[in-house]
């Protein structure tokens, strides 16, 4: 477990969490996690996310059933990004897509 | 190119970035562009991000010679988050470890 006091969350209480692929390596997804979503995703070990645009707890894939199981959670050097290896089931995009970063600029 | 027009922004003007190494997959931080620091990345092929401690632009490696080199650029589903895969001049944290997700806490 994590003592989430020593997070720094931003000025709504929400910290971005970057989910990447624990087989693949892919970068799947940006999403928020409040102080709430964190309990319950290492709890759970099924990751959950603030919606920004609900402002509800969003378990991912409650309604796709395109789950992310947590195997790994780590914290970056000044506590302020979380990355989360996971188990995707199906696609982590709400298009369909593999991961959210199908557009190539360059 | 990429018309920054067309990314979401937050209110500071910023929007984040994950950097990804291309060789190796792993993540190496997180952290925030305005539209000057997209387009002098994009231009220079040297990633410059915008320092919110310091308010200024941020060639990474400015003072460290731990430079990013841009290798390929997406833009995910909904404009407002940027994955950047680059290489990694030495190491990319500024304690010195490769990846600032160096605190495993699961």
């Amino acid at each position: 477990m994590i003592d989430t006091s020593s997070l720094k969350f931003n000025s709504d209480g929400l910290i971005p969490v970057i989910a990447q692929d624990i087989k693949t390596g892919e970068v799947l997804m940006l999403a928020w996690m409040n102080a709430e979503a964190i309990k319950i995703t290492l709890e759970t070990s099924q990751v959950t996310y603030w919606s920004r645009s609900r402002k509800s707890l969003w378990r991912k894939g409650e309604t796709s059933s395109h789950f992310q199981m947590l195997k790994e959670f780590y914290v970056d050097c000044d506590s302020d990004t979380l990355l989360l290896k996971v188990e995707q089931i199906g696609p982590a995009c709400h298009t369909g897509a593999k991961t959210c970063f199908f557009t190539k600029v360059l």
